[in-house]
């Protein structure tokens, strides 16, 4: 006779945390997705900590009635790869705040930045990710398990190659041409016109409030997919040139990194393996000859990259960030990492 | 027997309004200053509306209990210089909202960008203002009354050469260094240093409160400072360069409006006349070098700077927006420009 503990399924949770979206997973041990649910962002330095356990509730509420869960028995654990989610004192507010404000969401937590839960999707023992959607970011962690980072300090400090940025630069181009400040590589008419119909503004004030009183990251970063029309669909130079710019600090995030990465990494077949997550990724044929340009050594103290594959992910980052509270609270989910990832460029230099 | 209302002393306020301070004066009209008040940022982008029209009010209150004015009585003008006014759907919400809220504070009112009172201290007659305080802006204003800007962006979108800008450079320098993402030009151990003791954070995701939750600009931009005597007292190699950098930008605001500049203020005695507005010009030493450079054509397009004079200003420009104010509502201010300003460089190129 079985015993009927043996058969209790347990739950695991995972929340993949962006600038813009968030997304939820309910799994079982045996890594089946049971349930997804959606969100807005959870990056509690853009919303608040208040805001973000409010949000994660939601979609945890969602998630459970979804996959037929009583909403008041605990999932096993709930990791979260939160977008903003690095720094410890973060961590601790987000996750004692889960726990005095809604006791009944899991029995443990885990928290930790948005690339740990892509990478922990895509690879067993370590990898890269290199995230540009909203914001960007790069993380690798070595076989060994130690952590390495370049970027990821949000729109004031960095985002390099990210939509932000690109729809940023998009715009300075425009307003520094129009001061006479710095020439622009190309004539800016189009993206001044892109920008003035995009942001709905008649005059060079107008963008004040989209920068200032109404500023939204993740607004203003949907600037960037009238860019990537403007370079596709018009083959706009300014336009163009913004995303081989943007490839171009794409590359550098991992060339940054070179020095650091372990040498089974960039020796794996394929070569060195690239998780990119986000939605600029979408636009690769436009990255695509600056990002290898930026991969270039610059000095003596660069290494060179010999060999690169670059995967997204066929199952959201929300597995990875499942896979990781599940660890973390002692159990382990059953995942075939090969199936979860697709090579979309394969380059040798 | 003379007439009583001859003898009535009419009263003119005018405000300067800065990114970090605000300063009011209530003149008579032949110039004297009756009363002197002062006040935090009155930049309505940075603080709102409704705290603009407060903070306003309260400088007049102050001014006019000074002035042994009665609150009940209005000034004749108000003229306010505001760093943030340039555009007309703010004037407007600030005129309306005095008219409404406060409606003895003056007759008549007028509102324009800060760098026009700063213009209307030193020169009867067109003139060009180079702020660098908290922001940067620059502004020229031709003999024929026609105006040109350049910069006046705010910290998203310009601020070259500002306290902000010299802060948010040296943060981003360090943190890119330590990213291995750029090289810095030099060696960063001091300026991080600086940065860790200023902001107090002692890991480098402390900064992300100071950039995002509790971003303040002009608490962010007093960084300069640190900075400031980093190359004066340590002579430290990176300080010097950010300062220089600074200069470069600053002067490249004067030669992007080269082509704009009226022959008569380029041919004036001592050259062009340029008005050196806010705290960082107290670094002149340090930005010598850079704007000198700044100053140098990119290309044909721009003009040749012959000969250039810095001015600084004796007097606030709140005495500048007095004028404006007053000019404004029909009146006139009886106004010893010289008086008003001390040249502080001189140069023939």
């Amino acid at each position: 006779m079985a015993d009927p503990a043996e058969k209790k399924v347990e739950y695991y949770g995972g929340i993949e945390g962006g600038a813009t979206h968030s997304k939820m997973v309910i799994m079982s041990s045996d890594g089946t997705i049971k349930a997804l649910s959606r969100g807005p962002s959870t990056n509690h330095w853009l919303i608040g900590i208040d805001e973000c356990l409010n949000r994660i509730h939601n979609m945890v509420v969602d998630a459970k009635l979804t996959a037929e869960i009583d909403l008041d028995i605990p999932l096993k654990s709930l990791g979260m790869s939160l977008s903003g989610g690095e720094q410890k004192e973060g961590q601790r507010k987000v996750i004692e705040g889960l726990k005095t404000t809604y006791p009944n969401i899991s029995e443990s937590y885990s928290m930790c930045t948005d690339t740990f839960g892509a990478i922990a999707t895509a690879c067993e023992a370590g990898g890269i990710v290199l995230i540009s959607g909203t914001g960007s970011n790069c993380q690798l962690i070595n076989p060994d398990g130690t952590v390495h980072g370049c970027g990821g300090w949000g729109h004031m400090l960095g985002d390099e190659g990210s939509a932000y940025w690109i729809a940023h630069k998009g715009v300075k181009t425009v307003y520094d041409a129009n001061d006479n400040f710095e020439e622009p590589p190309f004539d800016i008419s189009h993206v001044k016109k892109l920008m003035f119909d995009f942001f709905q503004v008649t005059e060079w004030y107008g963008m004040l409030d989209h920068l200032y009183s109404n500023f939204n990251k993740s607004r203003f970063a949907d600037f960037c997919v009238r860019l990537a029309e403007g370079a596709k669909e018009q083959n706009d130079e300014l336009c163009v040139w913004l995303f081989k710019e943007a490839g171009k600090h794409l590359g550098r995030h991992i060339l940054a990194l070179g020095p650091k990465i372990d040498k089974s990494l960039l020796k794996a077949e394929g070569g060195l393996q690239i998780v990119c997550v986000g939605s600029v990724w979408r636009s690769w044929d436009l990255l695509k000859e600056g990002f290898l340009e930026g991969l270039r050594p610059r000095n003596d103290k660069d290494i060179d990259i010999e060999e690169i594959s670059l995967l997204d992910l066929k199952e959201s980052p929300a597995v990875g960030a499942a896979v990781i509270g599940a660890r973390d609270s002692g159990s382990q989910l059953n995942i075939n990492y090969e199936k979860n990832v697709n090579v979309f460029f394969h380059h040798k230099f």
